[in-house]
């Protein structure tokens, strides 16, 4: 299968290691230098990014974490003046603000290649026909790939906000051939496609690209089998600043880490060590190439280990594991990654106090994944009358589902009837 | 103010007229040897497009009509092979099947250019942070707005689905300079910041374009009066190919047609004769330049009159008065327009019957417009109920606001108290 770049894919391994240094030390100094938030983290802790002689120095820098995006908003992390700026993108934070990233003509650039890397890598040729399904809450990442496979000259159907019978329809009637979306949302198109007693064979799919979350073997092989297509899963940061940072070869072990633009780390969640390869701890990432918005020590919260043999492909990229479940406590609905904080802070604005009980769940009801609320009925929550109850829960759903950008229930619980707060 | 391409906006006339019988010539002969619908139209007129000898002769070509384009879904009318195309847009169209135009990787290098030369003509610069707000039924503009601004490397925030709250939110906090929108979302925001006690000075907002509908002078005045800035409008079409055909210049006489990639007519609507310059009719467009989706003589529904003296601002492209309500019948929400036709298939389609007395009316309610649907309450529709109509009410808006992407209202009348069945 064919490698978009395979020069930056194969670099021989000390030339990448080289190659990794000189862009830290260029983006520790350029971090150093425009943005205070780095500066004064650097002084703080008596580092000078001038010294750095070894990739391993990085570990003397804190981690960054989810809150200081928010902290820092709109644009205190931009490392070139506004001017420089093309894009300016938007995501949910952990606060009530939300995470704001920048990119220069050239970040856009790097960009519009990554993404292409990892689709010409799933196969994806200037012959396909690509459609692009996500929830609202992913758009950067919709634009991200429609730039990508237009690159290659595919055939690109961009993201829209359509309901999935819509969706099924265009996937039928326009022959796509590549689908990009969510685990939940192709199961979703799936089941539709069988309640409608269409044979995926009438369908010209052929290639199913998941992203937004890990899949679990079980559902990877009920979408294989079902949909009579190979899938491939693309790894982004859901905040900044997008998908594809890793993705999977025709040897489907592992995702491939854009090494050559992102320094992976995994490390300890509890002591914030560097475990030894190959063990499983939180994926940290700096960027090395980005010019608007570097991120130094970025902890992503996603639960991974390396894969440390060399790849049939032939790529030099290093090799992760993705695994379920985060080290965060974030949920995940439909690929859009939720902080709780963030979530317990509308609800506080919402309602004007912050429940005593709650609980989020992530829920299937009829084929699609809700994030399910719960709150415990007490003397503020309480009203004799039920339809002042059914109006401020019926709101209460309304609001959060505009602001989070995934469908939300509300369920309200006795007091008493469910144990753990948290 | 600055022209983006003074070559092509400010051709002698001469010259404007030699460009447009050249490439209408070519457009018809690609147009025939390509696309079997032109081919039967023109064979059945009688019509030879290698006998062109000038512009008049168009006038010898049937009109094309949006239902056209529903009949020959999803590809038939695009004059290149799929793998040519790099883009596929969906729009409503006046059937149950959508609007399905394509564009060649030029193609939309030319329409970056297009949307790129009216954001030059409203003062748009690199310096500038540009938002767009429009509803998820213009998001074809809303990346066509963003390639075109990115090309003048301006910082774009670029569309989002979001309730109003966060985009002024956006509008203060990220010093938006250039917003583009419809009027009516204008509007909205207008009020949202005088209800939150800002005073428009606090904004860096400058420059407020305007799509979607012709808008009102005193709506106008009072946008520019209330936000302190400068508006502009911009006329594009709804379906296909895009926004940004026509513009206003620093003047505000008029909108300059870009003339050197679309061949304006005006008709008169019943007669379907073209009138004397300078008298209102019907806009009529043909492309000269489109590759993959050439439209000839396509009935835009829009009401205008060419302005026929030379513009102070240099360009010589002609410029057109774009006139309030249509001539089909169309109505506009929100910037988005929606087919009587197609509105009413739907109804079909959801009741399982078509109601027999039905109205369709354009009201604000709460700052917002709404798409409100009249329905008779006969046997058909009565239920003693009042839950289950309740619910059915409920599932139409829901779906009907799903598939339209404009808000949508039902009322139920009693029968006999409206006369007019429209």
């Amino acid at each position: 299968m064919a490698i978009a770049n395979r020069k930056a894919e194969c670099l021989e391994m000390e030339a990448r290691g080289q190659q990794q240094l000189e862009r830290l030390q260029s983006s520790l100094n350029r971090a150093n230098r425009s943005v205070p938030f780095y500066r004064n983290r650097f002084q703080e802790q008596g580092f000078d990014p001038a010294q750095v002689e070894s990739l391993a120095d990085l570990e003397r820098i804190p981690f960054m974490e989810r809150y200081h995006l928010g902290d820092n908003y709109p644009y205190g992390l931009f490392a070139v003046p506004l001017r420089d700026i093309v894009r300016i993108h938007s995501a949910p934070g952990s606060g009530l603000k939300p995470t704001v990233s920048g990119y220069t003509k050239q970040d856009l650039i790097s960009w519009r290649e990554l993404v292409s890397r990892s689709l010409v890598a799933s196969g994806v040729t200037a012959t396909d026909v690509l459609q692009i399904v996500l929830d609202p809450g992913l758009a950067n990442w919709g634009r991200d790939y429609k730039d990508g496979a237009e690159t290659l000259e595919a055939s690109v159907i961009p993201l829209t906000v359509l309901p999935p019978e819509k969706q099924l329809m265009i996937l039928c009637d326009y022959k796509t051939s590549v689908l990009i979306t969510s685990s939940m949302a192709a199961l979703e198109l799936s089941q539709l496609l069988f309640e409608a007693n269409l044979n995926p064979n009438v369908l010209a799919l052929k290639t199913l690209i998941l992203v937004g979350e890990s899949v679990d073997t079980s559902i990877r092989k009920q979408l294989t089998d079902q949909l009579h297509v190979r899938t491939w899963i693309h790894y982004g940061l859901s905040e900044v600043p997008g998908p594809a940072l890793a993705f999977e070869c025709e040897y489907l072990q592992g995702l491939h880490i854009s090494e050559d633009h992102f320094l992976p780390e995994i490390v300890d969640t509890s002591s914030g060590q560097v475990v030894p390869e190959g063990e499983v701890g939180e994926l940290i990432l700096t960027t090395l190439t980005t010019r608007a918005f570097p991120l130094i020590r970025f902890r992503t919260g996603d639960r991974a280990r390396f894969l440390t043999d060399p790849c049939l492909c032939g790529r030099t990229l290093r090799r992760l594991e993705w695994l379920p479940q985060r080290t965060d406590g974030m949920v995940v609905v439909r690929g859009v990654k939720l902080d709780y904080r963030h979530v317990v802070l509308l609800l506080e604005r919402k309602l004007g106090f912050l429940p005593d009980q709650k609980r989020l769940l992530v829920v299937r009801r009829e084929l699609e994944d809700f994030l399910e609320i719960w709150l415990c009925v007490d003397d503020q929550l309480f009203s004799d009358e039920i339809k002042v109850m059914e109006r401020l829960i019926g709101d209460l759903r309304e609001e959060l589902t505009q602001e989070l950008k995934v469908p939300v229930l509300i369920r309200l619980k006795e007091k008493g009837s469910f144990v753990s707060p948290t």
